[in-house]
């Protein structure tokens, strides 16, 4: 989408302060005062972000996790939110508050403020939300991956993807997987006590292979992932088996928002014993080494890549 | 606009954080660490908040405009900001994004993130911003007006309204109205220095009249405005006239991004010295009694409140 990436390249100049991270974060990290703020602004699109019949309340869940996913990728907890938000019709507009509420207890974030806008007629609904955190440690950007460092995913990855298409009808009913889709899990616990042990972290929001070839491009390393590790659910394997073109499906599907990070070798049995401590799969799914791009294989099988890695869109 | 009532008044209670004031007043104000934060997010949507025909610079000037107004009114020096951009005509966003970095240099400002999102055929563009301000003081709130207080506003009033007229054809040619509806001036130098002096402050968005109800309810009192009072520019005398209809007219347009404050009376010899330091026109228009509501008078003749007293949109 080269609009996109004209309108980026006219804005990069613009956001000259060491705290922009160059637009290439997943937020921005601000030091006021004594305090180390994390902001960061995710919008949602009606027809592009969500289903047009996605039930408000996931809509209003999924506008606050997609940003407080941005927070947990960077290790800082949640302070509170504002919100832009297009009214339309009553009744959604009712229920979006009302998900939305439930969310932010769910969270214990609080609503600071916004803008509500009326539209014209015939206008896909828009969303944006500006997430507040706070850092109380160091704060990983995606770029300080170092050649030899062991790459991890939280989670599984392609639920999101397949829920859409069962959502979409092509694919059998699974409320597992339209639920990944629908109500997808910052993962906030985790980035916190990640963040202090991590060469670099990201989430994974356009695709498990972009994201990681984004990581590499920011790190001028070369990322290696092995497709044989990518951590699969039992729901996806019940939907799409776990043979190398649904992996790849997974790999590039999107809408994961799991943590992807990096740690030097000697920390990966810290991963472990987290792993367990916070109850969520950290998987080893690769490494970086010196070089550039990114790199895939399935178990001992090296891959070419697939032509289209994940989402372009920002 | 009810929908829009019906769902603020839902989020209201989700808003319990001192922070978002009650979502009442024109950012939150977040005390973290030592630092005094004061944040808000405005949109622009088209053919709603500017012309479809208004240069895509204007549009990028008056996104940061109205949200550095915002700050203004609390008495808060800009930070950084972060845009929710939606992505169209590859000739508009380059000029967007090139008025934008002259608006935040001009302010200086810094782009610090955001989002870029593509939508559907047909859709109206919409644009959010978050501005991050800091304050070094006390942080004015709308609601602090006390009987006996003094009202005033800054600059002149009702020129954005009359510059849209005039954009419409409506009005005859004038550069100077056009500009004050494309290009509002945030009043940061003017909000900062008052500040420490005001019991309440506001900016003037949805018309004079409205914004100074909306004040007398939050504080509890009765404001009385004095038309004769309001100030006028030239460019909207030579255009309008300022009879009584055309005075009313003004205070009812909107968009014209002022200072609305009240100071107690042994104050308004300050605020007239400081009108000469910030070379603003600083003009007494009215004063705060015991009671409730708004009060409307034409020099000595009192005058029935018009149906209309701004825009009701959020």
């Amino acid at each position: 989408m080269t609009g996109e990436s004209d309108f980026l390249a006219s804005l990069r100049p613009l956001a000259a302060a060491a705290a922009a991270r160059g637009l290439a974060d997943d937020a921005a990290v601000l030091e006021l005062g004594g305090t180390r703020l994390v902001l960061t602004h995710d919008m949602l699109v009606e027809g592009v972000h969500y289903l047009p019949a996605d039930p408000p309340e996931d809509v209003a869940w999924k506008l606050l996790a997609v940003n407080l996913s941005d927070l947990a990728a960077k290790g800082a907890a949640p302070v509170g939110v504002l919100m832009g938000y297009m009214l339309g019709d009553n009744a959604w507009d009712r229920a979006f508050a009302d998900g939305f509420g439930a969310a932010l207890r769910k969270f214990g974030v609080a609503l600071l403020g916004g803008d509500t806008v009326a539209a014209p007629a015939g206008t896909a609904r828009v969303l944006g939300l500006t997430a507040v955190g706070e850092a109380k440690g160091p704060v990983p950007s995606r770029s300080g991956v170092r050649a030899g460092d062991v790459l991890f995913v939280s989670g599984t990855i392609g639920d999101a993807g397949a829920g859409l298409r069962v959502l979409k009808g092509e694919l059998p009913a699974s409320e597992a997987l339209a639920a990944r889709y629908r109500r997808p899990e910052p993962r906030l616990a985790a980035g916190e006590a990640l963040a202090p042990l991590v060469s670099a972290m990201m989430d994974v929001s356009d695709g498990l292979l972009i994201d990681a070839a984004r990581m590499a491009a920011a790190s001028g390393v070369r990322i290696g992932i092995d497709l044989a590790r990518v951590p699969l659910s039992d729901a996806f394997r019940t939907a799409l088996g776990d043979a190398q073109g649904a992996r790849l499906d997974a790999a590039t599907a999107g809408d994961d928002y799991e943590l992807l990070f990096a740690v030097p070798p000697e920390r990966a049995a810290t991963v472990a014993a987290l792993a367990d401590l916070l109850d969520l799969p950290l998987t080893r799914i690769g490494a970086a080494s010196a070089g550039r791009g990114l790199g895939l294989s399935d178990g001992g099988e090296t891959l070419p890549l697939p032509e289209r890695l994940g989402w372009e869109h920002g």
